[in-house]
């Protein structure tokens, strides 16, 4: 399987917007997905394509206030591509996009209930920051998102030797 | 009126959140502010109080992949503040950072049913962008929100010389 990772792009808007319920199983995402990120950050967000198509996509950016952060804002990749490592792919392109702006750290968000994401960033070398609060076993930041919204909280340094 | 015009905080997160739904007479708005504005744009992103209360707020940002270009994504007002000029003193705050930071641009968007808003960024210097269609008389971008999302662009430069 070959995956190609390239920059968004502002045309690459309509086909996301396109496919991302649908991608997440009917819910409305497109609210949390807004065209500003495919105009003003397309140098740290990327898309996948497999065969020509749309596989996958990664919406990230530098932090503007803190320095040397980076922050991945939303991922979605195909029900169809799933593990098949294209995740992985964008998320080392984005890694390698903070790394040579300067950055040491990257952070996301996901939600407690979404047990594959936190598996996967765990795999992608994140720690989970303590919160103040657990789900299932799960730290989490209550409220973090909102009332109602716990969130659980990733960090990930640049440096390989402060991994784990 | 005075209202002391600040940098955003991750702290004024919670209490955005608890009144904008209201502000926008009971409409979904949480969805589209996302606490990353509060945590990685404050440098551009202000808060007006009057009286110790929050009575408005711009979340904005320095585009990151646009040289000179800097974004206003959301700004908001008490209803009990609006014709006070307290969205007057939040854009001028932002023009200001965005200079400062090197921008000799800024955009915005809104909706064309939001003529109050249209009619807002005319007096602050903007100027509506040719779109692909008209609605009401008003130049607009077909579903440059998605499908069935039709948006007035706006731009204004930084440089007085260069406004109507």
């Amino acid at each position: 399987m070959t995956f190609r990772i390239r920059q968004l792009s502002t045309a690459d808007y309509s086909s996301v917007i396109s496919v991302i319920d649908q991608w997440w199983g009917g819910r409305q995402m497109a609210d949390l997905l807004p065209r500003l990120f495919f105009e003003h950050f397309t140098d740290t967000s990327f898309a996948a394509e497999r065969d020509g198509q749309l596989a996958g996509f990664l919406a990230g950016f530098i932090s503007q206030s803190r320095p040397g952060e980076a922050y991945i804002h939303f991922v979605g990749v195909d029900p169809a591509q799933r593990g098949s490592g294209v995740g992985r792919l964008l998320y080392e392109a984005f890694f390698e996009a903070a790394e040579a702006r300067g950055c040491v750290l990257v952070r996301a968000v996901t939600s407690p209930v979404n047990r594959g994401s936190v598996a996967f960033h765990q795999r992608m070398g994140f720690q989970l920051e303590p919160g103040d609060a657990q789900v299932d076993g799960i730290p989490v930041f209550s409220g973090y998102g909102g009332p109602g919204g716990d969130r659980v909280r990733f960090i990930r340094s640049l440096r390989a030797s402060e991994r784990p």
